[in-house]
C-alpha cells in the first residue's frame, strides 16, 4: 500500500507531467492572457435584456403604470456598464488573440471607446427586437392548440426562449461581438436543446414547437411565418477545403427556407444552395439535400408493415431486429 | 465619438420607444397584474414531493426506521402551505386573466378556500403516485441491460426523472391547476430533453430510455408496459381551424399507443385517430400517421448502400453529398 | 369546506398510507443505509478536473507562467481528498448494496485504503486525458467551418464538453467506480443533451457537432477521427434473455464504428455485431442494423415530392397529413 511519501512523489510527478504537457502543447490553455468575456456577466446581461423584452415575467414583480418607466430606465442604466465591460473584454480579446504570441496585450482602455459605441447601438435596437418577439409569441399561440394563453408561452415554452435569446444575440453578432452572442445562444441551447447560431437570419413570426434537438446553422436564411418542430436540422453538406486541406470558412453552407413553410419533427435540410420554396411542407424525418419549388409537399415513403402471428411475439421480435 | 450627454439623450430615446411599444401593443407585458405563480416556489414544491416519492435519495440523508415517519410528516406540513399559496396564485391568475381589462383584480383571499381543498386533494394522491413510480423504476431496470441497480436509475436516469415529474404534474393538471403542472414538466424538459405534456394519460410501468428529444402531446393515451427510446414523438397532425381561421383547441390530436408496445429511437407517430395496436414494435426513424393493428412490426425500408473505390474517397464524398 | 381538524386527519391518513407503502414495497427508498456518493461533491470534482484539463478557462483567471505550477499543484491537493471520500462512499455503497438486507453496514474506514489507491491512480491519468482532449478540441476546429478559434470551442461547444466529461468519467469507470462515472456523464447529458455511457470506448480526435440527442451505448467501440452530428444513436438491438426471463447484462450490445467515419444528423446504428467499416459515411436519418464494409456510403432513399397547385394550399395540406 502506498505510504504518504509515495503519494507525495506520485502527485509531484503528475504535476510535472501536466506542466510538461501544457508547455509542449500550448493549445487549450490560457496562460498570460488578459482578456476574456465573463460567462456569468453575459448571462446577467441576458436576464436584464429579457426583463425589458417581457416586463413583469422574469425579473421584478409588481410593475404598474406608475413605476414602469422608472424600472425600464433603471434597467437600461444597469445594463449599459455591464455591456460596455463585456464588449470591451471581447474586443480586446480579439486583438490579443490575433497578435503575435510574444506581443504585449492591448493596453487597458484601448477598446473602451468602441465598446461604448457598440453598447449604445445595442440598447438602441431593443425596441425593434421587442416588436419582433411579440410577433414570435403570438405565432406560438396561433400555431399550438395546446397553448392556453400568451403568459404560459412566455413562461414555459422553450422554443420561445431559444428564439428570444437568438434575436438578442443576433443583434450583438451583427454589431461585431460574436463571442458574446455565441455564449448567449449556447446558454439557451443548454436550457432548451435548441441550437440557433447567432449568425442565422430569421424573419418575423417564427415558431419552434417543443424545440429539443433543433439545429439552425450560421448561414441559414429563414423567411416570415416559418414553423419548425423538434429535431429539425438546417445544416451544412460536406465542406469545400482549400489547397492546404483546411476547410473554407465564412461562405453560405446552410439552406434557405422561404416564407410560410413548415418543417415537421426531425426533418433534415442541408446545403447552402438548397432552397425550400415558399409555402412548402416538409414531412417528419425527411432528409433533403436539394431545392424544392414553392408549395412543395415532401414526405417519407410509407414504412414497411408486417403483423406478427398471434402466438409468435418473441419470434417476430427476433426476426424484426436481427436481419 | 458620443459624449456623455449624447449617450444620455440616446438612452432616454430608447426608454421612450420601449414605453411606446409597451403601450401600443400590450401583449407580452405584465403590468398592473397581481397574480402569477412563482417558478422558484413550484420547483421547491416539486423537490419536496420527489423526496416523498424517493425517500433518502434527493433530500435529507440519514433516514432510518426511527426518524422516517417524523420526516415524512414534516415534509407534508412544509409542502401544504407552499402548495396552497401557489394554487391560490394560479386560481386568482386565471380569474384575473379572464376578466375584462379594466376590471379590478380578484380580492386577496377569494381563491383561498378552493386552493386549500385542491392542495389537500393533491397530498392525498401521493401514495398512489408513489406506487406508480416504483413500477416505473422497476420497468427501467427490467428494460435496460446497462442498469446495475435501482439506485443508479433513481439518481441518474433522465427518463425516470421526466416520468416522475410528469406523474406529479398530471395529478395537479387533473385537479385543475394546469399552469403549475406545465411549469413542472418544462422544468423537467429543460433538465432531461424530454417533453411530456401534463395532460397526457400514461399507464403503469412506463420507461423512456435516454429521454432526449422525446415529445408526448397533450391528448396522447399510452397503455401499460410501454417503452420509448430517445427522440420519439407522439404528436399532432395538421390542426382543424374554425370559421374565423383560429385553430380549434381541446380535442384529441395525439395518438393512442396500446399496452406492451415499444417505439425505437426517433420514431414519429402522429394524429388523434392513430392507434398503435397492443404489442407492436415501431422501428427507429419510422414516420407513422395511420393506425396499425395489434402485434405490428413497422420498419423503414432498407437504406441505399454504395461502397467507394479504394482510391476514390474524396470523390465519393462529393458524389454522396452534392447530388 | 374542510375544517382545520379535517385537514389534520387527512394529512395523518396520507402519512400513514405513505408509510405503509414504504414498508410494503422497499424498492426506491433508502432507509438505514449509510453510504451514497454525493452528487454535489462529484460535480465539484468534475469542475476541478476540467480546470486542470483547460487551465484558465473555467476556474481561476489570471494564470501566468509564474503562478501556473502552484495553481496546478494546489488543485491536485484539493482534488485528492474529495476524490478519496467519494470513491470510498462508492465502494462501501457497493458492499452495503450487495450484502444481505439485515447485515450491518461495512464499518467506517474499511474501504479507505482502496479508495486512496484508486484516487491516486485517477490523478496519475490526468496528463494522458489532457493530451486526448487537446486532440478532440483540434478535431472540432478542423471539422466545423463555423468555429472561429479554439477558445470559442472550449467555452461554448456542448459536444466538446460532453466528450471531455466522458473521457474523465471513462477513467473512473475503468478503475472500478462506475457510479461516480455515471453521475458525471449524466451531469453532462443534462447540460448538453448528449448521452455517452462512461463504459464506451472512444478513440482520439473525436468530434460531436451540436450534440443534442446523441446516444452512445455502454459497449460501443469507436475508432480514431470519427465525427458525429446531433441525434446520432449508437444503440442496442433487442436484448437476449436468460431462462428466467431476465435480460442478460454485460455483453456487447452496441456497434463498432471504425476510424475516419462520419455519421450525419439523426442516423441510428444498432447492434453488438454491427460494424461500420473504416472511412464510411452514414447519411442523415439512416437506420442501420447490419454491418457495412469500409468506405461505405449509406443514404436514405429519396423522399416523395409533390407540388401543390397554386390555389390549393389548404387542400394540399389536408391531403398530405390525413392519408
Amino acid at each position: 500500500m502506498a505510504t504518504g511519501e509515495d503519494r507525495a512523489t506520485g502527485r509531484a510527478e503528475t504535476v510535472a507531467r501536466l506542466m510538461r504537457g501544457y508547455q509542449d502543447d500550448t493549445r487549450a490553455i490560457r496562460v498570460s492572457k488578459r482578456y476574456l468575456p465573463s460567462r456569468e456577466a453575459i448571462v446577467e446581461i441576458l436576464m436584464a435584456t429579457l426583463d425589458l423584452m417581457y416586463p413583469g415575467y422574469f425579473g421584478r414583480r409588481g410593475l404598474d403604470q406608475a413605476n414602469l418607466e422608472a424600472h425600464v430606465a433603471g434597467q437600461i442604466e444597469r445594463l449599459a456598464p455591464m455591456l460596455e465591460r463585456e464588449i470591451e473584454q471581447c474586443l480586446c480579446y480579439g486583438r490579443e488573440h490575433d497578435a503575435a504570441a510574444d506581443a504585449p496585450a492591448p493596453p487597458e482602455g484601448e477598446c473602451a471607446p468602441r465598446a461604448r459605441r457598440l453598447a449604445e447601438a445595442f440598447l438602441a435596437r431593443l425596441p425593434e427586437i421587442r416588436a419582433l418577439l411579440v410577433g414570435d409569441v403570438q405565432a406560438a399561440y396561433d400555431g399550438d392548440p395546446a397553448a392556453t394563453n400568451l403568459d404560459e408561452i412566455i413562461l414555459a415554452y422553450p422554443g420561445v426562449l431559444a428564439v428570444s435569446v437568438y434575436r438578442i444575440a443576433h443583434a450583438l453578432h451583427t454589431l461585431g461581438v460574436p463571442m458574446i452572442a455565441r455564449i448567449m445562444t449556447e446558454w439557451a441551447h443548454a436550457r432548451t436543446g435548441c441550437d440557433i447560431h447567432p449568425g442565422a437570419s430569421i424573419g418575423p413570426e417564427f415558431f419552434i414547437d417543443h424545440a429539443t434537438g433543433v439545429v439552425i446553422g450560421e448561414t441559414t436564411e429563414i423567411g416570415a411565418r416559418v414553423k419548425l418542430y423538434q429535431g429539425v436540422t438546417l445544416g451544412a453538406l460536406s465542406f469545400p477545403k482549400d489547397a492546404s486541406g483546411q476547410i473554407i470558412r465564412g461562405r453560405k453552407r446552410h439552406p434557405t427556407v422561404e416564407s410560410d413553410s413548415t418543417l415537421y419533427a426531425n426533418a433534415t435540410v442541408l446545403g447552402g444552395r438548397t432552397v425550400v420554396g415558399a409555402g412548402s411542407v416538409i414531412g417528419g424525418s425527411v432528409f433533403l439535400a436539394h431545392s424544392v419549388p414553392a408549395r412543395s409537399r415532401v414526405s417519407l415513403k410509407e414504412p414497411e408493415l408486417r403483423v406478427a402471428p398471434r402466438d409468435g411475439l418473441e419470434t417476430a421480435d427476433a426476426v424484426f431486429f436481427d436481419i
